[in-house]
This record gives C-alpha cells, sequence and structure tokens, in this order.
C-alpha cells in the first residue's frame, strides 16, 4: 500500500487524513497519446502520476487516480490527432471530468487541490474544469486549487544543463529530450532506446491548419531529437520539478 | 513493458497490433468509492484492471488505460455518496468519457471494443456512451462493442462454493466475499484483514430515497460480510471470469 | 375531474392540496416500446399511470401527468431498439426531464416526490435527474424524493402463487406474465389474447452487444411467456404493489 | 382501443400501418400550466392530444403519446411561472424531447411527422428540436415534418363568429373563450363553469421583465374573459380547426 | 470615443459609471442573415446596436458589443436557412451566449440589463439565456433584466403613417418597409436602392414545414415590398421607438 | 459600404462572392476584457476585426462579423476575471458558438475559413470549435480552417525593434506596448495616453492558482509597462503581420 495513492486508501483512513485542513489533494492529469517510436502512448499519464507521488512524498499529499486521458493533441506540441493510438476527449468531456472530481473532493472537505498536468493540450480544459466546479460548489466554499503543468517548473538553469546546445521550446520537446529522460528514470523498461528518434526539430508556420498537415509533423511523432535524453537528466529535472512543485503547494496551501 | 497495457506501447507498435482485424481493445472502468474498512477506495478500477490484463493476456488483447472513476454510488450496491473518499462522476460525464474513447479506438480502425466494468452504477451510462459512440462513428462503422460486468461471468456452480452459506446477490456483495477475494489474490497488500467486516447483510426496502437514508447502510461501508474471503477464493472465481469472458470475447469478436 | 390528476386540478385547487406539507405528488414514468404482438407500446407508460393512480386513491396523493417516453429499450429486459415502435430518449433527455419536473414541484413547495417507473431500463437516468434536481435546490431544500419501480413491491409469496413453476426473473417477465395479467385487470381491452406468446424464456449470455445481437430475442418481443395471465392475478399484484408502495410513502413522507 | 393511438397499437400492427409510406404520425405537446380558476393545469395537453385524435380519425393518422410538459410560461401568453402547478421545461430538454422522439420515428421508416402544439411557449424549442432531429438523421433522410399550433386554422370568419365584439388576439386568449370553449366540448367535467373569470383582458407593455412582474398579470391567472365560451363555439372551432389540418396533412404529405 | 459603447470604456471609466446602482446595460443582439437584395446581411445587428445607441444617448446607458449572429431563420419571418450568407446559432448557443454575458454583467454589480433583438426568431432563446442566468446568479442577485423586440415599441398611430395602405404585419416586414427605412436614416450608404424588391406580401400557410418549402418565400428574400420605405420615416420610427424605449427603461430601472 | 465586411454584403453579393472556390472567409474573434487603463475594453475584438479587415484587403477576402465575447481572462495573460468589465464565455458556450458559425459557412459552400484571434485565452475553445464544425459537417466537407493568433505573425526581427531593451513575451504583453501601439494606428482616439501604465512586467510563479490570487496582478490591469507605445510600431507590427497572414491564407487556401 503507497500512503500516497487515494486509490489504495480505505474510506477510513481517508477520513483521518482529510481532518487535516492542510491536505492537499493531487490529481494527475495525463493523455493517451503518441509519443514517437521510442516513448508508449501512455507517458503523460505515467509522468503526471509518478511526478505527483514524488511531490506527496515530499510533503504529505494524497494523490487521485490519474485521469488517463487527455484534450485532442495538436500537431505543434503533440504531433496531431492522426498518428494511431492517440486516444483523445472532447474539451467539455475533460472539463466536466475535471469539475465532477473537484466538486467531489470539496465535498469530502477536502479544501486544497492541485491539478498536475503532463499534456501541454489539457491546459485549458482543466482551467475551464476548475472554473465549473467552482461555480458548483458556490462562493463560500474554502475550496482553493492550483493548477500547473510540470515542465513549468524547470528553471533557466537546468534548462541550460540539459541542452546545452540550445533549448527548443518546451512545445517542441514532445517525445524529445525532457519526457524520455524523466521516462527513463521513472520507467526505464518502457523506453526503447533503439528506436530513438534523431531527426532536426519540427518547423511551424505560425498558424494552425485543420484537417491537420500531417507533412508538417515528424514522421516519428517526436517534434525534436530525444537523443541526449539521459535517466541522469531525468533525475535532475525531477528532482528540481518536485521540490519547487512541493515548496509551491506549501507555499499556496499551508504557510500561506 | 507489459504487452498487453495500451499505454505501454509504442504508437508503432499499437499500429501493427491493430491490422489484425480480430484485435480486441478491452476498456476497464472502475470507480473511486469506498470499499468498507478493509478495501481500498480504488478496488473496482484496481479490479477491472486485472481482469481485464488476465484476460488479455489468454487471448493477446489491448488493455486501454482505466477510466479511474465511476457514477455515483447507490446506497443499495456501493454504500452510497457519503461515505469520504467516495468520488465519482455525473452521468453524462462518464457517457461521454465513454464515448470518445470507443470513438476514437474506431478512428484508429479497431473493430472490436470491450468495456469491462467493476462497479456495478456504471452498467448505464456505459451502454450511453456505448450507443453515442455509434452514433457518432455512423452506421456504415464495423466497431461493434461488448459491455459486461464481470460477476456475471461466475457461475451458480462456483457461487456455491464461494456461498456454502448461501449467496446474498451481487448488489450486497459491496465490499464482501467477492471483491475481498479477488483483491487477496490480485493485491493482497492492499487489503486489511483486521479490519474485514462481520455484520449481517443489509437489509433494504424495496424503493430508493434521495437525499440518502444513510441509517439504511451499515456504518462498515460493507452491505455483507467479508468474512470467508480467501484468496483462494479469489483465484477460483477469476479464473472462471476471466476464462469465459476470454471466450465470449472468441465467440463474440472472431469466431462469430 | 379526478382529484387525484394533477393535470385535472386547476391551480387555485392544486395550490390548496400543496399547503399540505405532507402532500406527496407521484410522476410516473413509463416508455413507448415493443411489447410482445399481445401488449400495446404504451403498456409501461399505462401501468405507471394506472398504478400511480391506485396508490393515490389510498393516500390523497396528487398524480402528475407521466412521462410517456423512455431510455432505449434494451435486448435482455426491453427486446431491445430494433422492434418498430420503440422509441426512446436519450439518456440525458430522460434526466433532463425528470430534473426539471421535480425542480418545478420544490418551486411550487412540493417537499415530497416519488418518481413511479413501469421500464426497467429508466432507472439510472431517473436516480441522475434526481440528483441533478436535488443539486439545482440547493442543499437547503426541504425536497425528498423516492424512486420506485413497482415490481419491487411484489412479495415473494404472491411470486410464488403468480408462478407456481417458478418466477424467470423480472427482466425475462418483459410482456409476459405480470404485466399481462396487470394490463388485463386495468385495461382488459387493450390486449390481444389472441396473440398471447407462448414460448420458452429467452437465454442470454452474461454481457451485451452493441449493435443488437437481435437473434438473442425472440422473435415475438415477449422475453418469457405470457401464458397463464390473468385479471386475478393482475389484481392480486395491483392489490399488494398499491398498498404496499401506500405504505412505504407513509413511512418516509408522513410518519417518517 | 383506440386505432389511432400509437400507444394503443402492438408493435406487429404498428409495423403494419407504417408500411404505407403515406402513414402520418402526429406528435401532441402541451404543458402543465395554470389556466384560470376554471381550467385544468394539464388543459393544454389535453387539447393537443384531443385535436391530434381528432386530426387524426379524419385521415388514419397514428397519435404519438403527447408530450405533457411544454416550455417556461410568460406573462403574456400563459401568465407566467409564478402560478402554483405550472411545471415547466428549460428550453434545452424541450428541444432535445422532441428530437430524440421525432429520430426515432425515422428510425422506424415513418417519413410523415406533424408536431401538433397547444401551448404558446413551445414553439421555439419544438422548433429546434425538429432542426436537431433533421441534424441527427442526415441530409438524406426522407424524413419531413411538420409543425403547427392548432389556433392558427381558426379563419378570420370563424373568429369573428366567436368573438362578435373583437377578437383580443391569440396570446390574451390564455384561459379565456377560445380554450373554454374547447374544453367544454372536449372534457365538459374538467371546467370549472362557475369560477369562469369575468375581468377585462391583461394590458401589457411592450417588453417583458426578469423576474415577473406579477402585478401585470391578471390574479387569475386567465389572461381575458372565458365569459362567453360555450361547447358550441368549441364545436365550431374544433371543427374547423381539424378539417382544415386534416387538409394541410393531406396536402403537404400525401398529394404534394 | 462614444461614451455609451461598453466595448470603447476603459475598465477604469466603466468600473465608475457601474458605481450608480441605476445604471443600465443595453446588449444589442441581431443575427447574420439575407435581407434581400437591398439590404445588407448584417442589418439586424446593425439596427439592434443603432436603436441601443439611440436609446442610451438619451438616458446615459452602457451598449454592450453586440451579439451578432442569432437563432436560425424561419421562411414566416426571415425566409429561412436557405439563403447564402444566412448564419444562424443553435438555439442551445444563443442561450448560452446570452446567459454568460449578463451573469457576466451580473458579477460585475450591474443590476439594470435590457437585451434589446432586432431579429424576431431570437425572442425565445434569449428569454431562455435571462432565465438560465438567473437560475446561475441565484435567488438573492437584484439582477433584474428587459427583454425586448424594437418594432413592439411602434405605436398604432405611427404604423398608420407608415403603411397608409395597410400594415402587413411585423413578420411579413422582414427586409421591408420599416427595416429598410430605419436602415436608410442609419446606414443610408448600406441600401442599395436600385435593387428594391416590389412584390407582393408573402402568403404563408398556417403551419411550417422541415426541410424548409423553399417556394413559399419570395424568391427575393423579402416579405413584403420595400417600396416606400424613407429615410423619413425611418426617423419617425427611430424616433418614437427611442423615445418609448428610453421611457420603458426609465420606468422599470429607475423610478420603478 | 466595405466589400470584405460580410454584415455589410447583401445575400445577392455574397452569393456571387463565393462562388469563387478560392474564396476566404475570415472570422475575426475578441473578448470583452480589461486592457488597463488607457485602453478599452473591446481592444481584441476592435484589433481580430481591423487587423481581418486589412488582410481582407489584401487579398479579397469577405471578413464575417466579429464574436465580441471570449473566454475567461486568466491572471498570466489578461489580468484575470476580477476587473470589472472583463466579460467572459465560458469554455462549451465559445466553441459552440464557433462551431455553429464554420458550419453555416460550410452550408454555404465556402471551403476556406479562417478563425482570427486577438485574445490569448480563446486558441484552446476556438480549436474545440473548428473540431466540432468538422464533425458535425462530415468527412466528406471540403471545409479546411486556418487557426490564427495575430501576434505569431510578428517576426523576431521586428521584436528587436519593437522592444529594443528586450522583448517579456506575448503574453505578458497584454495592453502593452504592442496593443496599444495597434491601437494607436488603427483607433487612436481610444487611447488615453496620458493613462499609460508604466510599471515593470508582472512577475508570475510557474502555476496558476484559483479563485484568482489577484496580488499578483498590477493593478492598472496591464502585465507590463505600455511606455514606448507609439502609432509607428503600431504600423510597423500591422504591416508585418497583415502582409504575412495574407501570404499565409494564399499559400494553403490558393497556392497549395
Amino acid at each position: 500500500m503507497d500512503n500516497s495513492r487515494m486509490d489504495h486508501l480505505t474510506w477510513v483512513t481517508y477520513e483521518q487524513r482529510i481532518q487535516d485542513p492542510n491536505v492537499i489533494v493531487l490529481l494527475p492529469v495525463g493523455a493517451l497519446e503518441q509519443h514517437g517510436p521510442h516513448l508508449p502512448l501512455g507517458t503523460d499519464a505515467l509522468l503526471a502520476n509518478a511526478v505527483s507521488q514524488s511531490v506527496a512524498a515530499q510533503i504529505g499529499a494524497i494523490v487521485a487516480p490519474p485521469i488517463n486521458f487527455g484534450y485532442k493533441s495538436q500537431p505543434k506540441c503533440g504531433g496531431g490527432q492522426h498518428f494511431p493510438g492517440t486516444t483523445s476527449l472532447d474539451g467539455s468531456t475533460l472539463a466536466s471530468l475535471t469539475c465532477d472530481i473537484i466538486a467531489e473532493l470539496a465535498r469530502h472537505g477536502v479544501r486544497n487541490v492541485a491539478v498536475v498536468s503532463a499534456h501541454y493540450e489539457n491546459q485549458w480544459f482543466l482551467t475551464e474544469g476548475i472554473d465549473l466546479a467552482r461555480r458548483r460548489v458556490g462562493p463560500n466554499s474554502p475550496l482553493r486549487v492550483m493548477r500547473l503543468e510540470y515542465w513549468d517548473f524547470i528553471t533557466e538553469t537546468t534548462l541550460e544543463k540539459i541542452f546545452p546546445e540550445g533549448f527548443p521550446g518546451f512545445a517542441l520537446e514532445h517525445a524529445a529530450v525532457i519526457e524520455t529522460s524523466m521516462m527513463l528514470h521513472y520507467f526505464p523498461d518502457l523506453v526503447r532506446l533503439d528506436q530513438l528518434p534523431e531527426h532536426p526539430a519540427a518547423v511551424f508556420p505560425p498558424y494552425d491548419m485543420y484537417p491537420t498537415c500531417t507533412h508538417w509533423v515528424p514522421s516519428s511523432g517526436a517534434l525534436s531529437s530525444a537523443k541526449g535524453a539521459t535517466a541522469e537528466k531525468g533525475v535532475l529535472m525531477i528532482d528540481e520539478v518536485t521540490t519547487r512543485i512541493a515548496a509551491a503547494l506549501r507555499k499556496e496551501f499551508i504557510d500561506g
């Protein structure tokens, strides 16, 4: 039994845990989306969950079971919907799902919820779900919600170490060095190092087209090279990200 | 890497796998719901996932990541919403979620999908989600969907073995002998044997009340005694259930 | 003018009636669904309405006009959607309809509402509609709602009398002895006794398939034989059902 | 058994009836709404149903069970929501309900559907429901739908006879001479002649206010006097309305 | 900068303006819909906006930016959806849009909102949007909303002047004398006087058909002749309409 | 009459224009949102519309009337919902609105649509609306849609000229140099130069909090200084942006 996993707790233990008004529940949100020939379809959900558990271990938080599906993959940040295996939700579905879960946590008496996303495309539908939950619980609820994308906690200093030749930007990091390195640390058996894509970063025009211009996207599905990914880089980023998320949670929910 | 877990496959491998027109994708659906003082909140999702993987191992199916949240707990089959930790979805959210995922699998070219539920309250919203997905993919789609609740595959003969003193019925089995036995096999570390509830089965009137009459429900959250649960009984049921589900899938999707 | 029919009351009389805080409003919910070659498509709505009026006569309740349409027919309990005439609602439509009506009754000041369903497939969408109505009226509303399926009020003793050769279960009773007998009492002109189906009860596998496996379902649309149905059996069940529903309403809403 | 009532037909008979490509299904739509101190809350549904059956008798049409609830009552045409007993649907609920029913009829193979409304406020949500049904069945469906409000079939000549002192307009006719006269013919027992309101017609400003300005509305709930209503006037209008609706249906669906 | 246009105000000025509890915000709602060969597609939005600004100038109200799209055009009042350029919203979209905007104004602290529509088909979806907004802000909100269609403020006396040969009714006035005259005053450059349609008024049966019977509608798109339209008539109506709307607003929101 | 404004065209002219299969319809989308003490609440809609018209003038496109309201303002890119005047839509409303409009344009026969947004928060709900429209029109529709945010067409070179001391990033540019400069060119009368905020750029943590941490946001509502904004800079950016958007439209829709 993992003390931080909400789905591993009995209701009796959960009830005891949430007596603490400072208790924080983390809700990991991922996706089921192509991540190149070397990373598994579940990469985002696996990372959202793993990062949440690492954070929870530091501050005694509870991790809700992950939302395993995310918003529709876009060419510029996820490669697009045309890759087999990418299994996405409508925006309203993801927002409703987020809303329902958060409103239920608030109904239990939880005051502090953090939505931990690992899929770029989720952000705005999570934001909407949080807003709808707040509307449902009403203006007198003590509920406060943090929404975060884990990569935003990597500092410039670290990015310089990870990308000695220059950081291509988070959007192009889909299935590239950051995700591959973190997966190498957390789930090494799920990374096919022999399939690591090594092509130049994708170059996109300053607009989007629907239906997808599939020729814009590298056929590997990765948006830039994953070469140079290592478990060591993964640890470096994971340590920084989880420490800083833990600090942010403490600041906003406990000390704040 | 588990070959049956869709979230462990790369898109390249997934694409290869679904070239087989007989391939079946299983979608496990659980809940986050109180399961007495001895079973974890995630019992239904854990069992839906575990049963799906056992089935998949027998017939080479693919298991999608689970839907970890289910429909609102009802007193007569899940104890009700008033237990802390029970975290449920609106009916329309669950139906939309099911619809979106199935429609996406169909878009990939998958023809055979089985929705494997381990939470009694899910059934009708899964059914609606399947129907909405079929409306979305249109009448010419080759998509066929099976929806099942795993316990329906336990034979009378086995029930007689498991319940030598008489079977109380599946609804009252919430957090009782069947679920506890199966959890003892699959996830023994998550069962608190020292907390096994031993009270008479709940007795309900032939109607439901909203708001919940909480005094109808045993304070443990279990609806009948979990005493007598053993890992051996778990194996017995799991073997039967998974073998018979595998046979049903073969019959409907491959031989049929 | 029938004093129990809400649609027969003027608003002035209705206003007077609901001054009584103990007044109960019954909302009958049926379906428009095939019921074999011998029973009319409106069987469920007709029975829901008739049972509600019989109950109302006993306790001075008010019966709202029926919801004449229900959720999609399923092969195992209603024969399935493929029979001409079966005219069903989406789950969200039925839930919204139920929600709106109950919330309006609560707005009038009614505290006690009972949803009386005669269509197996309705249950969960009625449940959701009730929950959404309770969300809309807010936690301070005195509204209490009972939801019932009338057949659950038939006792074992009576079932033994009705089915001397053994009761096949409520699901298989679609268009069979129970419904035919009750229709013979309430609406004898609508029963075509010369068309009574006499085939063995349907046998279903422990799962559902979409699209419907129509060959699972007897071509008559009845799921077991209606032979042996009589008006006398109808009376026996109706007396028991309505007396016991009346008692339940008194217990929960008046004495409770 | 009434041959025109769909809910009185077995599925077998219904199937036979709809083999005729000219068959027309009428869907009556009413409301549950105050109709003054002299008419019952169900007036609109009762009239929609009665008119539909009179029409069906003339042309061999089928009448679906009525939608017994309608859109929210407005002060200027129905008195407003503040009268006890007025039990209304959200616009989206009524549109969805209409959509689902029509799409189901089309699925059966019915080509000709007429929505017969007796509640002024319903019109636009019925129109939307019809449009959504047409979107659902797709551009290749042979489905054609007529939507009508029965009073529009009363000719000027007849109005002059009914209102020798001048016709106040249909909106102000709520619970007044037209409806009372028709109810006196169809349902004389439901009209409380001793309660007939006799006040001047309501006078409204050229705008609406929300919340309702209840002082705009006569306290009786009728918008103009029902004095002068007679069963004879009822017959006169009913004959004209039903004959002309029948002619319209023939023209559009059979001869057209 | 136009002091009445909300989109021309800074938030600082807006905040100052709404300190006045009597301040009124007008929300113009139009459509993008064919208006004959002589009036532009945006006629309704242009007029709704212009009338609102004229009113605002008289009473110091604020005009929100217009909703530029409206509900689906109907043959009898707008010609129907089959004319190129008619670009319409689903009913639920228009209701949600109206609801969201009004609820936001109420959140700012605005108590008095008037929805000014210039498109006949909008009325009921605006009404629903207003009702949904009132549900969202809750029963304790001081929000009051007026909904109006500007043409209802033209008096009989004026109509007699405008239509010396008899007024065909507002529905048939689509793209005819009233709208053309008002456009000639407000937007003379947008009226193609050389294209003024001069055909008899359309004659419609007392029902509607879906799909649209396009042959019912004059091929020009106007429902009656625009001949006789002049800027002078426009001024006459505009003066009356805006003066009377201003008076109504004062009466309901300030003096009332 | 402006030949590019769709709301200024008659349906006859519009019909002629869209005979050209290369014709492009631009849909401007803005917001009603605080833009500091110096820019009006309608800045985003005004700019979206102005940029669209400038583009249209270059390539003979048609500009639909703008969507004047946008998604909820976020602290990090728009200051947040707490500023009076910010009037925002739910995500589902904006997506439905976008969907309906695009599907209608496709119904007219338009093949090429570009959604031109000037409000950062809109992006994902526009994307969803486009996807829902594509689902509605079906896979055989020739419809293609571009979605763009105008600022993405400003080149690095130009940014260096505009921000000689370094570019703070587009998110922090809310109500700052870019928007102010463009407004100074297009709508100089709407800019209050005497109110230009001159504070350091806001500094945000790498996460979001709900409810909004209002102390994160400069009290002016601008996220960085607007000092240095000039009409000349506005022209420079506008020329570049509109020329490059025109080129992109030509490439994708005409030459491509």
